[in-house]
């Protein structure tokens, strides 16, 4: 695959300095009721010594404060790279779930073959930000839209851009050749939710042909992303969806072949298939973006090991959040709400703790309830770090996360593509 | 009231040139079934005589996009302003929803006494874009965040800050000395949903006399906000709720008034009781916050005059989003999903249109489904005009929100205090 050149003028590498390869890091351990919140109290302990002084401690950032433990995360992108690879498939980890081009560095620089996004404004902030491989797994419609993605392909080479119909398929060919580019371009076929893709079989048959056959395009693949089957319940139910929703897509990759056109790229699976889509024939490689942080809608799911807690990669990705009231009884306050936290369910959940209840209903304010059982209460100026409920759309909240080891910063990282919904 | 410097070195001024007094504008009309969305090739016909090629329109913005109408913000700024003055009180508009200078300046334009802020980093940013009277409704808890609005108060004499307990105005007054300065403060009084707040009559009270004896306080008054209460569907009911939960309030109103403690602000109220809060004896300003905007949330709660639909004050704020895919039966997928809308619920709705439902799930894309009694289809390519859910997440979402006239792009303005959570 041709590599865009990495020291085009066109691309602002101001983030270069802080990208590093990562090592296998820290086993990737998820061991519930481990780590507690800390009361205000223990946090002035933390700098008794003097030695976290030296060094900006996570528990006095300002709070709400999206945090990411880079050991976790380190060993999450180890469990995953390791798994695919020695089941015969490759990553194609999705930038939509970070939007941050130091994580999309960390998953190139081991071993993904590159990443996709989901809206062209995403690819573009990924792009300036060093990344040359990039899939575009939205279909764009309108001229505007098309004629950026054909600008991206023109000074990236790595692009590839996603079709699902022919009249679509002529107004890419009719783009790329006003710039005089051929651009690279998979269809994309719907796993049966009837949300985008074209139909499996000959519908989507007659439209590889049709790319292949247009002027300024190359047919590279497929894609086929079962997004539907990620959060079924139960490691075999999940199982037995996705490999029954993706034999059309199989069979489609057949049609490819038997007709000559390419096959080079089948990509589809997410962090929920991820060590069940090699077990679809032809299939190259996984569009796994949740593995990285984790949150309390996947690890409900259950694993294939563990059928309560979807304990494969550990939960990362924290929220920082303070008490600010607990004059009323069986509850008390917190400042992390709807805007720190999203209304997705399962609610955060406080990380280590049992027997309370942690909801972010209100906008600007988070409520934990106590149970019967609860470990212990809290207090004004508490810190609680909180599991988020489904790490994408919180991401896209926060213009930067924090990243922290052995729970000091060690780096703000910006979340460069935050609101690029474009 | 002391009046910030305008001149101060310490602010940026970068918006001004946008600010503009607002006149009445148009009338505040909401009426469904009006508007429609347009389909590719009426948009297209909006170019034909070439007079919109020599503006940019709302319907050429990549999509998803956020627009205001600005003939409907001024009208419903217009409503606000003119309805508390015949009934006596003011508005001291919440920033929380719209986290937008420019629109505080045109509330404050208008005859606001001040605005309010949830949060500090909200405060800070409307400081440095030329606001002068802030109302941070949230009690700060951890020494960085009282510092920091101690710091704003430095700045900003116009700054008030509020308190909700004994150890809490302590560290306020320990702050405000270290500074050299007096602070501002509000007691802010539980309306009964015990979230936040302090308990009325005697705890309340003895809370301010606190507050009156400390040294670098101020004593100003106290707020009691009744978020609970502004979604109760139907006028009567919601009046009877939120003047049976504000009767505490004004006896604690009395019981400062008796113990010879500023009452001069009595801050409670929001956009459900605009109309009703001048009743509670001793209020002095609504915290309004939706207004500006409305959303389905509130259109569903009912008005004074329309039990169906709160029509006191008319949708100005839409999303415009794209339909991507059209191949399925009875329904089609657009570019706004969650990360465009939230999830928050009623869903959004398509403006005038009838039978037809939009739900915005999954991360990136939305669903419009029809019913049976739908007026017309979409195809790809076509655009539709979405009324959001719920204003004050949505607007959290982007970076920037379109200013419309006529379908025309007026402005674009920054939703400077975006993300400012902390």
């Amino acid at each position: 695959m041709p590599k865009a050149n990495d020291h085009s003028p066109s691309r602002r590498r101001f983030l270069q300095s802080s990208l590093q390869t990562t090592g296998a890091g820290a086993a990737a351990l998820f061991a519930p009721g481990v780590v507690n919140g800390y009361t205000a109290q223990e946090v002035q302990s933390f700098y008794v010594d003097g030695e976290m002084q030296r060094n900006v401690s996570k528990w006095e950032l300002d709070t709400p404060a999206l945090c990411v433990d880079l050991d976790l995360l380190d060993a999450n992108i180890d469990t995953m790279q390791t798994t695919l690879a020695s089941n015969g498939i490759a990553s194609r980890p999705h930038a939509k779930t970070h939007k941050t081009p130091i994580i999309a560095h960390k998953q190139l620089d081991t071993g993904s073959v590159g990443i996709c996004a989901a809206k062209v404004s995403e690819a573009e902030v990924m792009f300036q930000n060093g990344i040359n491989d990039i899939l575009l797994t939205t279909t764009n419609v309108t001229p505007t839209k098309i004629r950026r993605a054909m600008n991206l392909r023109q000074a990236c080479p790595g692009f590839i851009q996603t079709t699902d119909s022919p009249e679509n398929a002529r107004l890419l060919s009719e783009a790329a050749q006003a710039l005089g580019i051929v651009a690279d371009v998979v269809v994309d076929v719907d796993p049966g939710g009837n949300r985008t893709g074209i139909t499996p079989g000959q519908p989507a048959l007659a439209l590889a042909q049709l790319v292949d056959q247009l002027p300024g395009l190359t047919l590279r693949g497929l894609l086929c992303y079962d997004g539907g089957s990620q959060h079924v319940m139960g490691f075999a139910a999940r199982r037995d969806q996705t490999l029954g929703r993706l034999v059309a897509a199989t069979e489609t990759f057949d049609l490819f072949n038997s007709s000559g056109l390419s096959t080079e790229i089948f990509s589809g699976g997410g962090t929920g298939t991820y060590n069940i889509d090699h077990a679809t024939r032809g299939l190259t490689d996984v569009q796994v973006g949740s593995y990285v942080f984790m949150d309390a809608q996947y690890i409900d799911i259950g694993g294939e090991t563990d059928n309560e807690v979807y304990s494969d990669f550990a939960p990362s990705l924290t929220i920082l959040t303070t008490v600010l009231n607990d004059q009323y009884a069986g509850r008390c306050t917190t400042d992390a709400g709807a805007k720190a936290c999203t209304i997705n369910q399962p609610w955060p959940r406080v990380k280590g703790e049992t027997g309370m209840d942690y909801t972010s209903g209100s906008d600007e304010f988070g409520t934990l309830r106590y149970g019967n059982d609860a470990s212990r209460t809290y207090k004004v100026g508490d810190k609680l770090e909180l599991i988020v409920s489904h790490c994408d759309p919180v991401v896209n909240l926060y213009n930067q996360m924090y990243a922290i080891r052995n729970d000091r910063v060690e780096a703000v990282w910006p979340i460069a593509a935050r609101g690029m919904s474009a």
